[in-house]
């Protein structure tokens, strides 16, 4: 599947800084990107290897006043929806060096207080079937509440508040999944079927043979995806940092198939 | 119902210092404290009223050395066991000066974070009806694990890990019903049913006419438990605080029907 | 000194609820309350004791629409400036049942934390000029900057961050003080030196004869300064609460020397 | 400067089960591990990279009963101790794909909560000299105190506290410097002047031309200490993990210089 992606930022700063950027479709295996644009005026790039090696983080150095960003990309995504029901965990023994930082706690995923939990309610399933139904009572419990949380919002608050965006589905899936001892971690990703348009937030659990793309949310499938970044949690996949005071002007994610 | 309290406490302390004590029966109506006797040798005792009014607190100076606690009481509980089904909340707008404090967040007991998943778990309920429904749901999710928890366990970490002893039991109890604006608070109680048998921590309830007591881990029956105290949460309840560091040597509570 | 309070506040409510208001200036020692009128339009409003019986809390039944409030009142200032440094802080033994609740930890003091700190900067001060020493300290080390902090935040978080506005500076030194083991306790009141003008939050100490009042933002003496409520932590003084959703529309604190 | 470790522990697990063990001096620029002899009896054994490729995580299948592990090694440390003043910081554009996720908060260190405090406390220092300052600033007010921690401390808690073990040094020195913008990460490792003798954890900086560490407890000079491991914070570099419930009966930690 063809995606074409255009985001069209505008912040206002006070003063020259540093941006961190992290909104480039990665080039990696499941998606190829057939072409792609960043224009960012008179700023000055630099770009990184994402962490564990997916995507790029880019180093902006703005000048005061308007940053103008547009970014537009055609991905070709070739990676299936495979369905995780019947799919093999790991033993922890076979856990690789790329997925084990997975199955630990990070910063919003306190994930060492959920293991008596996903025991009780989980602990009869093994495997992609655990994954699976740790995913749909995730979507089946929360509420998608736009503003219900904030920048600050770990998964204890979520867990208990019953509520969130893409952000804290990703979080509870992952801190689920990990108290089972499961790789899992945050991805950030463009969709076309995100509603409303805008950046989003997923989560990918190692199963058998390597990563696998999971929607709590249930908004998009892995076939519908374009990655961007992944990490532990929202720290490691913001789309933008800034380490002076940004001054928000516009933001608009255009995701369509083409 | 008599009930019969005898309970030997040894701790230890390398100076002198004031040991807060709060492990008395309360003379309160549904009980009455037909006898008791407190030896606490050579250390100087005052009394204070405990928290809304309920039971008394008591600053008891004590030497260096080992404080030998005995304190047996016995009490006739003339309370009995109202069922809560079909006991009516009151409006917020009823809720009286003494109730209106037990509706709001405490240091354990975040109860202003539980109000989504109340509302969605429990809203098609009402009054003692949905206090019932909390209870028997606290009950059926939580093992009672003794170890499991620690006196800096929070509810938000209790409602993840879903398993406490009877202080984290009470916690949830009293965050949840806050949660639903009705008032909850803390108390601490012996009963002869308590397995082991030890302080216990429950709740109370207001509906209708007043208080009613409820154990959200389903040991005593209100007509078999002696109050001693009650308070926002663990801290306003605790049995026994001290100012210098407590060395335990011994401690044994027997509670018996007489 | 006599102060005038005059306070406009406009809500939009979707539908008809209960709103809790506690923003009246309180009867009570130290300030007479010479006139007041609250007009709220055609809300019901009944009024119940406020925490530890200082001031009224109103509940108020509004109907859907804008609630329209206006609070006018001219207070009689009667106490004085005393100065901290010199005044007995209780022994432990000697703290009564008035002020012994406000020893403990609260939702958002969580003053069990900062002992050793507490101990450790200001263990060689007692009594008043401890209490002093930790308010002027607070002031020194925190920075007042509006929108720095939220609803949520805890005393924790405030600590790390050194800067708040008046909530957090209350909260600060509500902790601290606990954590010396003597009482302090949250209240809300009305300033004419309060920049920029708004509902204030300070806090009072309990040293040798009684409470004192004392402001960590350095803003307000207690001569002038109108109570009007007290309580554990920023949740028992909210200015307002609402069961249902409530749309901000405009709100103005005009406080005056008369 | 030649390091002997010998390292003895006696673990009781109820039923067959996979712990993680890192607790092998790692082979690494600054550091030759010149011999090394792991007894782990009739365990079976596999090995993966460390967090950022420092040394090796061991996946150890351990029969029931009890576990009886020596590890006995001797290490050849080339690292010098550099002085940190005068290294230069680098520019956040500047900073490595390797580095770039140690300026993010982890589970334990919150560093997005002490901005302020480090900007007000070190602002008007750079590189070398501001991350010696924030060192320095934490031996003179943690106290080392054993016990007063555990391993759910996180470091706003520590912060409030003042005090700690070596893991609450590291972690509290990991934040500060993170909120400075300075890549750092928590350590584990072998010191011969760890006093007492044990396990023992230290941070590490990004500076001009690499990783430098440092101790923030003041206990070992980077030219004595063996690393073990790298990560984020104490959930990377446990040096044992169970998944089964883990008894102990005996741990012995002696390093030497030879």
């Amino acid at each position: 599947m063809r995606i074409l992606i255009d985001v069209l930022m505008q912040y206002r700063f006070v003063q020259a800084n540093t941006v961190t950027l992290v909104l480039e479709a990665a080039q990696m295996p499941g998606q190829e990107v057939v072409h792609a644009d960043l224009d960012l005026g008179p700023a000055q790039i630099s770009r990184i290897a994402g962490d564990s090696d997916v995507g790029q983080r880019i180093w902006a150095r703005v000048p005061a006043g308007d940053m103008q960003l547009r970014y537009r990309a055609e991905v070709n995504v070739t990676r299936q929806s495979v369905p995780l029901s019947g799919l093999r965990a790991m033993q922890l023994h076979e856990i690789c060096a790329e997925a084990a930082p997975y199955i630990r706690p990070s910063r919003y995923c306190q994930s060492d207080k959920f293991v008596a939990f996903v025991d009780k309610r989980f602990g009869h399933l093994a495997g992609g079937d655990k994954v699976a139904a740790i995913r749909d009572w995730i979507e089946a419990n929360l509420s998608y509440v736009p503003g219900s949380s904030d920048s600050d919002t770990n998964v204890l608050e979520t867990f208990a508040g019953r509520q969130g965006v893409c952000r804290d589905y990703a979080h509870l899936f992952c801190a689920m999944v990990r108290a089972a001892q499961i790789p899992a971690r945050a991805v950030s990703a463009y969709g076309p079927d995100v509603v409303p348009q805008d950046f989003h937030a997923l989560a990918e659990v190692w199963l058998e043979d390597g990563w696998h793309l999971v929607d709590p949310t249930g908004m998009c499938a892995p076939d519908a995806v374009a990655v961007i970044a992944v990490g532990r949690d929202a720290y490691d996949i913001a789309f933008m940092e800034s380490q002076a005071p940004a001054g928000f002007l516009y933001q608009q994610v255009y995701v369509t198939r083409s």
